[in-house]
């Protein structure tokens, strides 16, 4: 990502410059995943084994005999401070969406290794026992919760419900969710081995931000004199919608399951935006020839950051908030399941033999090997 | 836990002045467990289903045919304060053992159910990236948590890294940990249906007050003029003593289902001391006619707060951090594995036919049913 010197209005916007400075996050990171390799042989001992693909994928996987189990923490991240502003300026409370954001977050991360997520824990960390005492946001947020895991099929375990002054801030919340699935049969195993030359790249539409670029979005404010409640589209305010609750895919991913549709591979586009779809390790061409439309919430950060297409496509989901990676004859009946079940769908492109890079043609940009590091 | 008046040097320091308020949590706990328990039906869809008397214990248990599946997601609490604290006054870092302690609150609690934990997740959600850009700090937390994994001979799957300013104070850090495992076979379920009369309650010594009752602890510093560096014992300040690092037990509980010691219930001594051995929910009396020593560190906050036994041992852990009950002919089976793994432990105490009550004899202190409300 680009960091530019300034920063009024008129000036690019940049991600760093909406606070999140990854230089200082990354040897952290890599430290991390060097410690976590070093102890898959624990696995041994209990007679099972990782899936050593899974390590720098999205969920990580263990081979525990007659399926594979995954697993995964997911953190919301910042949108919950837009709900927090939004209902101070409407007295509406937002937090049944942003419980289904927090849950989507764990969940589409868990589908993209071909696990049926079955139990999601909550992590619901506030800077005091206050915030649990409005009964208004606090049932919001267990009907949302509790909507979500319907709608994902997924039992609801349990969680923590800590109460962490000094440490969350007053009137703040920190909210994530664990997620527990398994891979059955083992066929459904999406980790990328079968990914080809020739497979078909399906896009499922966004509902809108989700849950990334939320730090760029709100710093955009300061370029709104109307804030929040500046129009995005006619009676869309840019608060309500960057707070379109994220679209779950589990129940896409099920239904292609049970139609016999194998995922050769899965991306769920979050940050680094269309990047993601560089996330497979081989050395091949994502060829997109179509994109979904762009939600106007998007079109409207895109315009007032001053972003050209490359840095939009780079940072947000555009439009597409999953990728699926199919055969070609698998790929129309994709777009038919998905759009029967309310999540729209393009036929986006194809996987080509040729250099690691994704082509957009429709807006002539290519990110290559280099735009994208998350191994 | 009694609430009181004053707070001036002399007077008893209740749980409640340290700043957490139970009254205003527990509507929120109450709505989210029903809620909870109405999407345990999903799992019928896969196949599978929730283990009933899970709910409300420590891990959350489903079952998926071959095996039991427990997930847990758990909260360091405000631990990470005096490792701060501690750092400003001695330069030390002390997040490997506070990595210890987030990894010990949910191993510590998945195993109660009988649970092998396979794979553990980190939730580490600073104040800003900065957090991550000391390399001192961020080494000790990545190597700490990597040796308490290989105690515990848990795969660390992944994890998350947020960078949450306007949610987590600046220069702080959230943790958290999910831990996945398997009960197998499925005769290691302990949710405690076995729990009987005659049963007899095993002990396991705790390192110090581990992470439960730190908010009472940090309010204590008021009524202590050299603070943090106060002798506790000598050669020990009491900074240094708060932070030593929870007991893992699952090496404990492992050893004892490989010798074929069946436990027929078990409670991770946290929150609510030893009120936690009223978790079961059978009306059962637990007789304990010997106490274990108690940690210095606990003997000091004892009596610095003026807590009585009754208030002491219905708030801190007082050197019991785990308690098994077992048959009454593996009782001493079970102190001499537990030892041999260099984690103290006495017979304490038997199950009687009684009303639900535990009667601490040494202290002359009954906790009855009203005492503890946790479902």
């Amino acid at each position: 990502m680009t960091a530019s010197a300034h920063d009024s209005t008129g000036a690019t916007l940049s991600y760093e410059q909406a606070g999140v400075n990854y230089d200082l996050i990354d040897p952290l990171k890599v430290a991390a995943q060097r410690a976590a390799a070093a102890t898959a042989g624990h696995l041994t001992a209990h007679g099972f084994t990782e899936v050593k693909a899974s390590r720098g994928e999205s969920a990580y996987v263990v081979d525990v005999g007659p399926f594979y189990l995954a697993s995964i923490v997911e953190c919301l991240g910042s949108k919950a401070l837009v709900a927090d502003e939004m209902h101070a300026l409407t007295g509406k409370s937002y937090y049944a969406g942003i419980a289904q954001d927090t849950i989507a977050m764990a969940v589409n991360d868990l589908i993209t290794v071909g696990a049926t997520p079955l139990v999601v824990q909550a992590y619901w960390a506030a800077g005091g026992s206050d915030w649990f005492g409005d009964a208004q946001r606090a049932q919001a947020l267990v009907a949302g919760w509790k909507a979500a895991c319907d709608t994902c099929g997924v039992a609801w375990g349990g969680g923590e419900t800590p109460a962490l002054a000094g440490i969350v801030e007053s009137g703040r919340i920190d909210l994530a969710a664990s997620c527990t699935g398994i891979i059955s049969p083992k066929s459904r195993l999406s980790v990328g081995d079968e990914l080809a030359e020739g497979d078909v790249i399906v896009l499922l539409s966004s509902s809108g931000i989700h849950a990334n670029g939320l730090s760029l979005a709100r710093k955009l404010l300061e370029r709104l004199p109307e804030g929040y409640l500046t129009e995005v589209a006619p009676g869309l305010n840019y608060g309500e919608a960057l707070l379109a609750p994220t679209t779950l895919y589990s129940p896409v991913t099920e239904a292609l399951a049970k139609a016999g549709v194998s995922m050769h591979y899965c991306a769920n586009i979050t940050g680094h935006g269309w990047r993601k779809l560089l996330r497979h390790p081989s050395t091949l061409t994502y060829r997109i020839h179509t994109v979904p439309a762009v939600p106007p919430v998007l079109s409207f950060i895109q315009k007032h950051a001053h972003h050209d297409d490359r840095e939009a496509y780079s940072t947000l989901n555009m439009g597409a908030g999953f990728a699926l990676f199919v055969k070609a004859e698998d790929a129309a009946r994709t777009v038919e399941i998905s759009k029967a079940l309310g999540v729209d769908a393009v036929i986006a492109g194809v996987v080509e033999a040729g250099p690691k890079q994704v082509v957009i043609e429709p807006i002539n940009v290519t990110f290559g090997n280099d735009d994208l590091q998350l191994r």
